[in-house]
């Protein structure tokens, strides 16, 4: 059998780590916080010793490390800007890799690494063509263009959730108006629906406290038959459908398809966004996408980086 | 010397017929109208005896025949969808041009053969990563990933134009509200333009007859000073620029480039296309880009229609 892949998934919270066979099995798992308010060096100690407790997993060695890391990122494997994760900028993640194990190293964005998951395994299998939005507290995106994954002139792009979808709308982190995630993301929802609290509007969400509004909240209201939490969704749904009518006219994918938390409030959010796709893309091109629901859950992150080293070191064995 | 290629580029209102080199260069040339309105057979007949005449031009044979059509169209050369040229849907394109000719043919989306052109011979040379917008009276679009240009599924991709940039913006021909082609083309300038006059905006454009109003006037009227064609012209860029942000954010590119008779407005226009650019778009990923006009001029849609042939037959010369 094939030597497996160390594969680490940094996210805002938990730093996930995996042993990954090379057909994409998960072999071993382990978990760390981030803590990153501790600082980057202390994140970056985290991530290495992670690391060298999966390869203790491997005692016939492994093919190498992926990394797979929120914000953008360049060939070098530098993490240009990292929003969620305070002073995690200009790390120089692969170069630290390669000196304390001497392995080779992929570091990629980790939207493109839950793209590379769903097709390489996922809902995307045996396509050529998909795009990938992950649906949480931010919004990130990764698409797969005839078999292989954007990554542009810095690994950069697939950046979907940076996309402008009302030009005067709410501020995003990115520092632009009107992004797709500064309205979808988690935090977006929860800020229209206070926005929408504090105007009055009759809803049950008047009896919670604001700071303990969150999208789970708002969803579970919204269950209940929450008329203002069901509009919310309904919203969202249709912002989320103006992003994806793009997309597919752009893509013309074969499958969209979608995680994370914000994905959970299914049929409410995805029946608005396929009403607004429906009257935004040509037709031709939306007839024949399958939309569908990630079911990688929380191991997309270590799949799909234990791709992106696959595919760097030229093994691409699907 | 390696054998040329018979390329067609067909547009509303004119084919283009070329001889092109196997190093892009372009040997011979002719045109004939399209003549749409006389039906779909007959738009068809003059394209087969333009392709003939060509043939006249190179005794020693062809490598094969490539085309640019408007519209997208699917991988077996059947043009789906093209509002400018009436009854032109459906048409077997391919299969014609075979029959008739017993030559190899590729039919590519004429914004995609744009696209190839400029990464081939013109201003995108020796890039990976490039986006091209054809600014006329539609907008086309046109992207190069990794080296190859972006066809999706159905050989359809790549509709830069018909993304929504307005939410409850101008009708697009498409069907669809605040496409970027709606506001941004031609047509949706002289529309914003007569919405404005007929607000009885003071302009010298008020003394020219409604009818007569197109791209070309309002830009005359520019440069002499008007502050309404001004206006209109720096919102165009505006406008322009959000759909440009995102598409840096999506592909990361090294160069973004623009053809087509918008283009023409110049500085007046891509001064605020860069403002709007630099404030929606990463920084990381806006450092770096160059934006360029293309050079290409009517030869584009013939060297791009040959470049999609060769592709096509596996020989990539560059």
């Amino acid at each position: 059998m094939a030597k497996p892949i160390v594969a680490v998934d940094l996210g805002g919270t938990n730093i996930r780590f995996g042993l990954v066979s090379s057909t994409g099995e998960v072999l071993a798992r382990s978990q760390r916080r981030t803590e990153g308010q501790e600082g980057a060096a202390r994140t970056l100690e985290r991530i290495l010793d992670g690391i060298a407790e999966m390869l203790d997993e491997a005692p016939r060695g492994v093919v190498g490390i992926g990394v797979g890391s929120p914000g953008p990122l360049d060939a070098s494997g530098t993490i240009l800007h990292s929003p969620n994760i305070p002073g995690w900028g200009r790390i120089r993640l692969r170069d630290a890799v390669l000196k304390r194990f001497g392995l080779t190293c992929k570091v990629a964005n980790d939207a493109n690494c839950a793209a590379l998951a769903e097709h390489w395994v996922g809902v995307g299998r045996g396509t050529r063509n998909m795009v990938h939005y992950t649906l949480g507290t931010g919004i990130g995106g990764g698409v797969i263009v005839d078999g292989r994954v954007l990554e542009g002139r810095d690994c950069a792009g697939g950046e979907l959730g940076h996309v402008t979808i009302v030009p005067d709308g709410l501020l995003c982190g990115c520092g632009n108006q009107g992004c797709l995630e500064a309205h979808v993301g988690a935090t977006g929802i929860v800020k229209r629906t206070l926005t929408r609290l504090r105007q009055g509007t009759p809803s049950t969400l008047q009896r919670v406290a604001p700071e303990a509004i969150t999208a789970h909240v708002i969803h579970r209201a919204a269950k209940e038959g929450d008329r203002l939490a069901l509009d919310i969704i309904a919203e969202t749904g249709r912002l989320l459908g103006i992003a994806v009518g793009a997309a597919i006219n752009i893509f013309n994918p074969e499958v969209v398809s979608f995680s994370g938390g914000v994905a959970g409030f299914g049929p409410l959010l995805f029946k608005p966004m396929r009403s607004e796709v429906d009257r935004r893309a040509f037709r031709a091109m939306v007839r024949g996408v399958r939309f569908v629901r990630s079911r990688l859950r929380d191991n997309a992150g270590i799949i799909g980086a234990a791709r992106a080293l696959l595919i760097e070191i030229g093994r691409d064995p699907v």
